[in-house]
């Protein structure tokens, strides 16, 4: 009985950005387990098992998967956009590390997707064109102490700022600490934005600065972007625009 | 005449990885520019006008794709992985800047892509499964106390590190120095990847520390990935193993 584990990115939403790589292992799956938001995505069929759980048992989702792999199925584990960025993958090699022995033997692939990151840049122009960093904001996991220091080494770097995780309805004020840490470190007239469920029928674009962004505006679907010193605007007509962060580095600073 | 340009990820190489959008947009062009190794991924059709241009003249190629789409024609711009990250789409928005005002209202599309670093990821397990950042070592259009900055930056925030271009035939004191910082601020033990054709036939994955990395074996297919303090192996049979960053942070340093 030779199972397979397939940890599979969607991509952020649109079919357009699924890979035919993800595509196949889908087709081939006999159980596909994820967030019952993702597992909307995959089309129904005979002898396909759906496991669909809701959000925040990534954990327990990871072990349903490897025991469903150690008893001979065909397992894919969805994830939205790439799932190496704080999303599945990470969650599978942890139930690994600390369980059962046999499931280092396991056959696991992951099948990078289009991560939310890139989508939001594609959409902008070229915000991510040079030098930049991810950090997620949840302080879920790991203490504000770590997010603070990284914020204030991502600042001093001078690197583009791609923040997942920014908020949920409840945790709001770790937006708010990270902003006021920023503008303590970096020009207040720096580009930022939020894009809201790129890909989506309801997504949403909001360019502001680090002065005046409206903190309100972040949610759950959001991904923030803060410019470096070089990132600058191209102004097209009416209120349109792109975002550019060169590949030349002019010293400011 | 209504003309058009997208710059569109290819991804890493295998047509696996290549999304529905980037196909799509292949097929309705009049026209494809883009570096001569990249072009060679792109089957031959009647009326698809082919521009291959040598490596390292990504601002010559972004005008002559401006023009053409300026003319009237439906152009794409070929990059390998995703656009945005340290290839095409900054050149043709650097180029848009400074060019032609009519160019501000061009149909430019960026179509994302899979990226290096997330395919390369994706082979190990999950390395980026916490914050990380990228960073290029080229010095050919940035100064070297810029990289410097930002490896010492990425080092005291604790990232996972990405490094893009980290060397070339010619260009190989770089990666010598910057091991040299990183080895005087990060742990000897921490796990480090040098990944070379990922997804390729000679695709070739070297595992190593911060302390015994062969710098020799890094060229210009090469991405190389330093673990942050959390970043762990998880050993299988033989020299096989995965390199997790979990999503969880204990303090350690």
């Amino acid at each position: 009985l030779n199972g397979s584990l397939a940890i599979v990115g969607l991509g952020p939403g649109p079919a357009r950005w699924m890979t035919p790589e993800a595509m196949s292992f889908i087709e081939a799956a006999t159980d596909v387990v994820g967030y019952e938001k993702y597992l909307d995505r995959i089309p129904h069929r005979q002898n396909l098992i759906r496991h669909a759980s809701g959000n925040g048992i990534e954990q327990e989702r990871a072990l349903v998967a490897l025991r469903l792999a150690n008893l001979g199925r065909h397992v894919v584990v969805v994830s939205g956009g790439d799932p190496g960025i704080f999303a599945m993958a990470a969650s599978v090699f942890e139930a690994i590390e600390t369980g059962d022995p046999t499931w280092r033997t396991l056959d696991v692939t992951v099948v990078p997707g289009i991560s939310a990151m890139h989508a939001v840049a594609a959409r902008l122009g070229a915000p991510l064109g040079h030098d930049f960093c991810a950090i997620s904001l949840s302080d879920i996991l790991k203490p504000w102490t770590v997010i603070e220091r990284r914020l204030i080494a991502a600042a001093d770097g001078d690197f583009v700022i791609a923040l997942y995780n920014p908020a949920s309805k409840r945790r709001r004020h770790q937006i708010h600490q990270a902003f006021s840490l920023l503008r303590s470190r970096k020009d207040l007239a720096t580009p930022v934005t939020i894009a809201r469920s790129v890909g989506h029928e309801n997504e949403q674009i909001i360019h502001a600065t680090l002065a005046d962004i409206d903190l309100e505006q972040v949610d759950m679907s959001s991904l923030v972007l803060i410019g470096s010193s070089q990132t600058r605007i191209i102004q097209r007509s009416g209120n349109s625009r792109w975002l550019l962060t060169p590949r030349h580095y002019s010293e400011v600073r």
